[in-house]
């Protein structure tokens, strides 16, 4: 029995089969042939086996992927039998004596290199291809198996390095119960998808691919970050009594699914998630959420070489419209800063956290900010459409986007197009000069919605994203309590409201604070909705509400703030 | 008579013959020689003519620079006379039949080029001399001229394409009495130079180099941004009358050198100056200051390739410290973000304003810190010294801060040493979460200085050095009003006071602002104390308070706030 610690990066008990996802050694040696004929013959061989073999990982991976996913693997079948590509590889074998695996290395790196050093998202793409299907034919003539997820037909815990979005997207999430790696983070690919697959999953053990055998049994503890290799038989009873224990507070959750959200002194508040696409629709459902408080729109401008058309997007806002029992908060664009666009390619900034993201982009930019608003203004009378303009800074910055989506507004019902009479327009409040002035934005918005996590980094002006800094990030500091608060009352001074939507909204600690506030609407992770449902309907607001003010009031440090929240709610 | 206009980048009107600054054409061509005894001969003749003109030019500058300034010419001829790079020169004018002038160039650049590749701050700058010298040898052999300002011996207007720091060194500042140049803006080289030397300058015409010839009369205009050449005599006489204007307004002005800065009903304030080093010392005296209230210390890290030692810092501070009638505000190290140091190799980050700067990197190398700590508690027995931490995000990093300062004040104590009992020790305020907290700060700390510059950009999330997004640079939106004065009043309220070291503190327009929400401190550039003092000592302190107030609780924009300064006081 060997322990193995790590980062817990997803919550739960897994106990299952270990199955290791490693790359085999496929260093090829470089030898001369005498009989090239049969080196090409043997060559075009194991092309026939490597056509099968990703037929039968295509077949298998359509039962998890949507048709636009599978597709990866139609490219790479037309890539195996580009007549070109087979023809360089046959021409080395045979100009140069080469053996077929070391001529086929040859070909494939030059092919890569040149692709990958075109300025060109396409290109880039088939490079990729080029790799992984001259990785597969190698593997094949040097008689090595790859790893292949599609082939796992029982339960298993991933036992891997790290996982890429190519492996996980094969994987059965009906068999995988659980991942342990060496790398990552929490907030990590693989750690990501662990959480929305609402599987335990122990990040950054710098061990598991040393420690771990194929077939080994493991137990994973994704909230302790433990990760059990060939426990012995108490240990798998205490962990299977544990994995119980959990089962039964999800079950718990799982009540609550159709619950009002409301603390025991009748405060109501709407508790929402936050979605990427419409395929995160089916969890937002699944797990109870009573809208949609951020819908992040940039994956239509992110998948494509080419900016999404209207009626691309207009497509799009309609499916979640229509699926969406509630209100669904639209946020337009926000590009720049880390965020980069193959159709869009944008100069290099010196601090691109501070410089032209989001709204800023967008006015600067009017010809694709339009085709978005008149793609949301169409879809509006689908459903309870906001929408939300990102990092304002100033009111003359929320006017000229207001006036757009006027103008737009006006032309549209001038061609005959319904738009929706009801559309809220507001601001998602994450730039400090916005929340100190909130009063007077109050005055003009339909609502809020506090972007905490660049709120908090602007705010302590520490980047998010350093990990030397981290201790800079403090949602709990009295100084974020503040302009929390100060947005809402004014808000409400105004009949307006306020949301949240950055991670702060779903943190367990967080929400007798927030219901303290006086928030209005909380917007998380769909997979979070349940947990913090079951906190606030056992908190009174009133209680709450004097927590809130003493934590404000009376702190100086996130450290105080944060013993008062355990000291009087246990939370921690 | 030509107009050309510019950017106004130092106030005043000057009239005055052009001196134009420019580049002859050194074009070198590659001839066969067959004498190459005769060609070495020419070479060292013109290396004689070289270094008896570097000498001469050393000898003028030397009235208007430093001795360390002045060294620079030294490095030269020992460049010139160092005779591994005679011999090179020589050799390939013997081996390869070659030209003198092209010879030189050959060896210049690959020296330049193999210096310049040294990642080495030293050989950098041998890099530079080299290119110095081997231009100046060059343009002898060539017959050319190279520009000399230290050979200037009449009042001129130096016309330019840009000024470097190298050749406003060689300038004798009694005879430059204008600047006007193609490129810049008001944050250039030329333009801080042309404002230290409180001469009027034009920068940015894109046109002077072009429309100006030696020679011509120019008038400059550096308040309008104006240009005008060979103007006629009404021009002249109309511009004549305005100089003596603006030269009334400064005598004015200096009659306000020892006057107190105190509004017309009484409330005095205190108008302290911005150095960077002591060199400014002069000016301070000179414009009237009532103290330092920033010194910016960065100077004696940036100067040398090995970090100062405690004896040097020691040294400079007790310099400031004895040479200021008044407090010397004394910033601790601020290095990070834009500004790096030779003697500290420091990882590069994705966003370095909001990365391991300031105070961040001092707490992480305790060991830099203490020695500048040190240095100041040992010199505090020579004036009013205060103390200030920079980039103060929380008050766990001010303790931090203030528990190193007092472990090194005790061990002083202990070997002896006298330090003084009366230090203040405060922090600037320019992260937003300081402000926001200030009422909590306010109990630990002794005073706050408020830094605008970084203020601004953290609480409108915009970098202040981005072309694309200056127009988020707001000094007098509400927001930065509403959070100076929370800072204000949160330091009255402890008895503590409050200062402010960027630059809105030496605006016009911020001076019934500043003054009406209770700034006690106003730290500016040395030249802009006494005009600011002037427009203080015209305010009414209550009239000023109703309307700050009325600014910061009513204004949604900066043009309202803009507007109403304007209305009210006349002020733009």
């Amino acid at each position: 029995m060997t322990n193995i610690k790590g980062i817990g990066a997803s919550s739960g008990i897994a106990l299952a089969k270990a199955y290791k996802l490693e790359m085999p050694d496929l260093t090829v040696s470089r030898d001369t042939v005498e009989d090239t004929e049969a080196e090409i013959k043997k060559l075009n061989e194991h092309k026939a086996a490597v056509e099968k073999e990703i037929n039968k990982i295509k077949e298998r991976a359509s039962k998890n992927l949507s048709a636009e996913e599978a597709a990866v693997f139609d490219a790479h079948l037309m890539m195996l039998n580009d007549p070109e590509f087979a023809s360089q590889i046959e021409g080395k074998i045979k100009d140069e004596k080469l053996n077929a695996a070391a001529a086929l290395e040859d070909v494939a790196t030059m092919m890569i290199n040149m692709f990958s050093s075109m300025d060109d998202a396409y290109f880039k793409e088939r490079a990729a291809d080029i790799k992984d299907v001259s990785t597969r034919w190698k593997a094949h003539l040097l008689g090595k198996k790859l790893p292949d997820p599609t082939a796992i037909e029982e339960e298993v815990i991933i036992i891997a390095n790290d996982l890429t979005p190519s492996d996980t997207s094969q994987l059965d999430k009906n068999l995988v119960k659980g991942f342990a790696t060496n790398i990552g983070g929490r907030t990590s690919h693989s750690a990501i998808l662990a959480r929305s697959m609402e599987i335990p999953a122990v990040v950054a053990t710098n061990a598991v691919m040393q420690e771990v055998n194929d077939g080994d049994f493991v137990i994973i503890d994704g909230d302790a970050g433990d990760v059990i290799v060939n426990p012995d038989e108490a240990t798998i009873k205490e962990y299977e009594a544990k994995k119980a224990d959990y089962e039964a507070y999800k079950a718990e959750l799982k009540k609550l699914v159709n619950a009002e959200s409301k603390s025991t002194d009748g405060h109501k508040v709407l508790l929402v998630a936050n979605i990427g696409s419409p395929k995160d629709l089916e969890a937002v459902k699944a797990n109870g959420a009573e809208g949609v408080g951020l819908f992040r729109t940039e994956f239509l401008y992110m998948e494509n070489d080419d900016l999404p058309t209207e009626e691309q997007q207009f497509e799009v806002y309609k499916e979640v419209l229509e699926n969406v029992d509630g209100p669904v908060v639209v946020r337009t664009l926000d590009i720049g800063g880390d965020k980069k666009l193959p159709s869009l390619p944008l100069p290099e900034e010196m601090n691109p956290f501070l410089g032209v993201r989001a709204i800023r982009l967008c006015l600067q930019r009017p010809d694709i900010f339009r085709v978005q608003l008149r793609a949301l203004l169409r879809a509006s009378v689908y459903g309870d459409l906001h929408i939300m303009f990102p990092m304002i800074a100033t009111l003359d910055e929320f006017r000229q986007a207001k006036a757009i989506l006027l103008e737009e507004k006006e032309k549209l019902i001038n061609e005959g197009v319904k738009v929706s009479d009801h559309i809220e327009v507001g601001i998602m409040v994450e730039i400090p000069a916005s929340a100190v002035l909130a009063d007077q934005f109050a005055k003009e918005v339909d609502f809020f919605s506090i972007g905490t996590n660049d709120l908090i980094q602007y705010t302590f002006a520490a980047d998010r994203m350093s990990s030397t800094i981290n201790y800079l990030y403090q949602p709990f500091n009295p100084a974020i309590l503040r302009l929390v608060r100060g947005v809402i009352e004014a808000s409400h001074k105004e009949g307006k409201w306020t949301g949240m939507c950055g991670e702060m909204a779903g943190e367990a600690k967080a929400a007798p604070i927030l219901l303290g506030l006086g928030l209005d609407e909380f917007s998380m992770s769909a997979t979070s909705v349940l947990a913090q449902r079951k906190r606030i309907n056992s908190l009174s607001y009133e209680e709450s509400k004097a927590l809130a003010n003493k934590c404000a009031d009376t702190c100086r440090t996130m450290d105080d703030v944060v013993k008062i929240i355990k000291d009087e709610t246990g939370i921690e």
